[in-house]
């Protein structure tokens, strides 16, 4: 391994400067956009940022150059329809859920959803029936089970459609294909969140794309994976099951009348790579990925979460660019990992949590970034067979599905929420009550707590704060967990309904 | 003048490289964005197009460079506080109406406000009492009236918030320090959408910023008027009036969870910009356009909107950065006098209407750009003194508040609005009955007509569907005006609440 160059200068207060610094630091992302800074072929941004004048159509209502690329975009893809979201995923998820169910309706939606979907309940008033992800031995929230789509259809009419994450921040994917079939059994359209998943139609190794399993919209970031600008994305429409007319309206009401040329050109310019150059790149990149794997296999205490060597994980699909390497039996926690790559390796990776951390490959990697993941990694798992065993009060073990330790959080203490008492909305517009956490129990919550991974709510607006949740909150707080959601930014009151 | 050379090879079909073309071609811009495409030093933007990693902060919770940044916006603008926005003045004006006024409460808006207003009103349930603005001579929308805005309060107790337009598109400015002293008499807040009155706060030659004359929530539009990239723009909070953390909120809520460091660092280069570079570039740039209006004063035919002329329509006041271009007596249409300037002299302008185009013009401009539109007016000018007189049937001029001719339209018909029969949103979601547009009369709408100019809905859903609104909108279907709003895109039909 020659040496690394860092030169990165962090001598300046202003953002752009800053930006510039990282771009020449030598430090290597494993971090979205998906883009990786390759030395993409683009004009000076001022120069061909232009508003909505001849010849170049107007998005929202596209009958020109706009409407051929969405049409080139969705030939790419095989969808009936896609829409350039400019606003991100965060757009595309606000619109399909808006249209799919009425004002006060009833969505059913995986609890491990981003935010944006929560969102879309709030600002609709919707009530909400969750389907829970399985538990997995690593730690990360595992897929949604068809059978427990089938159980909700049946138990609730009520329900106007359903949502899920696939696949999740983690590369889970769930098996869109079954739960399709029985939500069209229901004549109801399923949403698929596929933000994570833009390059699944690019090979066969990675999961099959929602497209191609029969979902009705589904939601693609375009920058998390592949070469395009940050806050570009796809809403694909494959069914008649939405109105096309509402669909397109929330569109244009969730996104700026104004929307960038720039980020649009990048998605114009992205589909035409894809189509010119998926092949040539993915030959490079895939034996390079796999080898990575095949690699890491062998390290000692540090474990990478591996479909092929992980049969007992086999009740879903991962998607092998999100390289996800948990400290395993170590004394590390994924912070000191996270810090130790950063520090000493120049590896900027997406995420740390308590006992893992995620790097993002995508097809732009070089054979440099990963073969620099692969020596920061080896050197720590050296260090860590002369490092001290791990200590008696190690890290949460969140994925565990039984504790190990008297104290420990397991999976079965979030995979558990609390009955809803009121909808989202209505429990957020009562009047408040700012409580301490310990005083809050038995209100009724008018905050969202997460929890950091595996991301999926302990308690959303007009749930009960049961003793539980309170004490995993206050332990997760104790160990410098991440817990989020709470206007307290300490993590000491809580917001609740006024009783 | 020297020959123009206009060199644009429309020969791709792709977006990305038809933007390159344009970038090419000679011709001069006068549209949006405000930065008119000026040589600004930038890198190419995938190298510095990153996510939330370490030392880059987290918008949504900014606590360093971005909120330091955010801070430097504030300090130029005297602001208590600036949020800076990815998707648009649009997310500004949703997040305001939506934090000021509680679900299915009651706003009092000026009825020519951008469609993100209705939006907002839609997807909260709000229940609108209209401002109309005065009519003009010159066929624009005035400016909203004080008296107005204290009757609209004292009558109606029920109101949370007033919603204003200042500038208009067309740099109409209201007496927003009045507004302001009224509404905050009724201790309720004051939300200016400024979006096209970014610069006002540049120079005493530009009318008063809102943000000076004392409104709660001012949002603006950085892009459309100063250097920096579409899509960008900010929202200033200057009271306590509004819930600093329910604003926070919506900002979050319609916003993509992954903002572009792109677009926020062009903010931040465009602050840096008017901190060190104003007064230099003003002092370059004001004398110009000053000098253009004088020149211009001297067309026979062709009328600039000056305000230095215009003593009638003292009522508001105007920026000048807006030159609105009448075809006045002549023979000419906007959109042939629009045509002339972009086919025979290579001059891009923002917008055309019946009987006026409009130049966009910023700190950014050159001399040769103000130059070269100086003199195609001139030539067009000339021809027109050759040309026939003005045909009988001539086109329809809406400025005028009294029918010069028989079965002309007059502002008066489209600044009376009918009652609103029911809200928005209830009306909306109704069931549908799309009806021919003679057979809706007496109907109540499910969709907003809109006339440009001057851009003020004629009616919006809720709202009965009169004899005269039909038949105005026959009209200007038969003329050719530019009538927007119903999803039937032929104008023939009509959604109307099912009855």
């Amino acid at each position: 391994m020659s040496e690394i160059k860092y030169t990165w200068q962090d001598d300046s207060p202003f953002l752009d400067e800053r930006l510039q610094s990282y771009a020449n630091s030598g430090c290597y992302p494993f971090h979205m956009p998906g883009h990786k800074r390759a030395p993409i072929e683009f004009p000076n941004p001022y120069s061909i940022d232009i508003t909505e004048i001849d010849r170049f159509d107007s998005l929202y209502h596209a009958n020109g150059i706009l409407k051929e690329a969405q049409q080139r975009a969705a030939e790419f893809y095989g969808a009936k329809e896609t829409f350039f979201l400019v606003n991100g995923s965060t757009a595309g998820i606000l619109s399909a859920i808006s249209a799919a169910v009425p004002r006060l309706g009833t969505l059913l939606m995986a609890r491990n959803s981003h935010k944006s979907a929560y969102n879309a309940v709030y600002l609709r008033g919707l009530e909400t029936v969750y389907l829970l992800p399985t538990a997995t031995e690593f730690g990360i929230s595992g897929s949604i089970s068809p059978a427990h789509v089938a159980q909700a259809l049946d138990d609730l009419p009520q329900i106007s459609a359903v949502y899920i994450t696939s696949p999740t921040y983690d590369g889970v994917a769930s098996d869109i294909r079954t739960i399709a079939e029985i939500v069209h059994a229901y004549d109801l359209p399923l949403i698929v969140d596929e933000a994570h998943g833009a390059h699944f139609a690019l090979s066969e190794e990675f999961p099959e794309s929602a497209l191609d399993c029969g979902a009705d919209l589904v939601i693609q970031s375009m920058h998390k994976t592949l070469p395009c600008l940050t806050q570009t994305a796809l809403l694909h429409v494959n069914s008649q099951r939405i109105d096309r007319d509402a669909l397109e309206n929330f569109i244009s009401i969730y996104q700026t009348s104004s929307p960038s040329y720039l980020l649009m050109a990048s998605m114009e310019q992205c589909i035409r790579f894809l189509n010119e150059k998926k092949d040539e790149q993915l030959a490079k990149y895939l034996p390079q990925l796999k080898s990575f794997y095949k690699k890491a296999r062998n390290l000692k205490h540090l474990k990478i979460f591996d479909k092929e060597t992980c049969p007992q994980e086999s009740c879903f699909d991962h998607d092998i660019t999100k390289i996800l390497i948990s400290v395993g039996d170590s004394s590390l926690t994924g912070q000191k990992l996270y810090r130790k790559l950063l520090h000493n390796y120049y590896l900027q990776l997406e995420m740390c949590s308590g006992h893992y951390v995620t790097a993002l490959s995508s097809l732009m990697d070089t054979p440099e970034g990963l073969a620099r993941l692969l020596h920061g990694l080896r050197e720590i798992d050296d260090e860590i067979s002369l490092a001290a065993p791990r200590p008696a009060s190690g890290p949460v073990i969140l994925g565990s599905r039984t504790a190990k330790q008297p104290g420990q959080l397991t999976s079965n203490d979030i995979y558990q929420p609390p009955k809803p008492q009121m909808p989202i909305a209505l429990a957020m517009e009562q009047p408040a009550e700012p409580l301490s956490l310990k005083a809050s129990t038995g209100h009724i919550s008018q905050e969202f707590i997460y929890l950091y991974p595996p991301g999926i709510p302990l308690v959303t607006p007009g749930e009960i704060l049961t003793g539980k949740i309170i004490s995993i909150v206050d332990q997760c707080r104790k160990l410098g967990l991440t817990v989020e959601g709470l206007s307290d930014r300490s993590n000491q009151t809580i917001k609740a309904v006024k009783s």
